[in-house]
């Protein structure tokens, strides 16, 4: 699905931008990119921002016009930052997610960003089939145009991606909790220490012992701790018994 | 909730990315952040890159080590493009904005990105009770860091806006979907339309008048919409009597 989601960028200004948008694209494993009319294309600048995603901006197709940038295009959804009279559904990025999700047959969807500055026009907005608004801070919600395709892109990778969303996290060595019988040895070990130095005073005892399994259990002791808290218990009673 | 995250950028090589940032954050809602040793700062890139966003840089506290930028913070979080060994726990930005929302007592809480090409330090990472990581695309997963700070803040604004996700939308004038009894006018009227050219034959109706219904449906027709309509149709058997 990821291929089949087309971003479209519409008269953009700053040629970074629609390097940088290539960039966000990539990242999220999004392919395909739709220019049109650019304001300054090709540009070094764009190549520069892409990074390693100029491979996109090598295979983009560039339009004259909006008709022939979306002409293969199923669904067609318009980003706005607008909330002016729209002339149909506005949802969230997650929302959008989910009804392409649903419709999976109505590909390629194209995803349309206006211009910097005004973003996309009327013509274009009665294009679209949904409107997609990224929520924003209404006192200042002049959300970059590469970020915002970066947001886009992200819910669609979270919503499309059949990758899980966090690799495996290699175990560090000796990293596996310690079992019940372990813990029970080590607060008796904190006991006996505590008692030797006289910070715990049996007649007193404050609930030390409760507070102390109530701690540890929260810190998931590991073998390896296990084995470092251990040591510096015995050290303090070491040095109590020379 | 959103004030009380701070985001912290360790070592950042381009000042562009600084600037970046601060728009990304502003534009979700998040004021603090904290730099330490940024290696050219302040400068005009970071303020023509953020925009707006420059009481963000205005108010940025610039430190020497991570310590001092962390101080006052309870819960402190890295992020992590690495999937080697870390030394907690990884999870997702939106397990993230849960795990911080269950422990609302925990801040401020400290969001660190390390530097552009190689992250976090190790010193860094052993800081951290939590390290986030954005899911990307494993065959090309450089996220530039203002990106990645776009995408945390805006999960932490999902999670945290009081706001609604989505303005109120304003409906276009006349934008009441037609009732049943107009819905079915509009259908004999098609109906009769079609038996005047002839394109439907009583004989062979094709359930024509059944796709009809659904394509209707499908099209929650409005009051100006069916309007239209009915105009079109009556216009063809203007057309048809003259």
């Amino acid at each position: 699905m990821l291929e089949k989601l087309k971003i479209v960028l519409s008269h953009t200004t700053h040629p970074g931008n629609i390097g940088a948008a290539a960039r966000a694209m990539k990242v999220m494993g999004l392919s395909a990119l739709a220019l049109i009319n650019p304001r300054h294309y090709p540009s070094a600048e764009a190549t520069e921002r892409a990074s390693k995603a100029s491979d996109l901006l090598a295979n983009a197709n560039v339009f004259n016009d909006i008709e022939s940038a979306i002409a293969d295009c199923r669904l067609v959804v318009g980003t706005s930052a607008r909330t002016r009279s729209l002339p149909s559904k506005l949802v969230t990025p997650r929302e959008l997610a989910e009804i392409i999700k649903q419709s999976p047959q109505n590909v390629p969807v194209a995803i349309m960003f206006g211009t910097e500055n005004s973003g996309l026009t009327n013509e274009e907005l009665h294009r679209c089939h949904y409107h997609v608004y990224i929520p924003t801070n209404p006192e200042y919600s002049s959300l970059n145009l590469a970020s915002a395709v970066q947001l886009i892109s992200y819910e669609m990778r979270l919503a499309f991606s059949e990758l899980k969303h966090l690799p495996e996290q290699r175990v560090l060595e000796n990293e596996e909790q310690i079992t019940n019988e372990q813990m029970q040895g080590l607060l008796a070990h904190f006991e006996k220490a505590m008692l030797a130095t006289g910070y715990l005073n049996p007649k007193h005892p404050k609930q030390i012992d409760q507070r102390m399994n109530r701690l540890l259990a929260k810190a998931q002791v590991t073998e390896s701790e296990n084995r470092l808290l251990r040591g510096f218990l015995s050290s303090i009673e070491q040095l109590i018994d020379q």
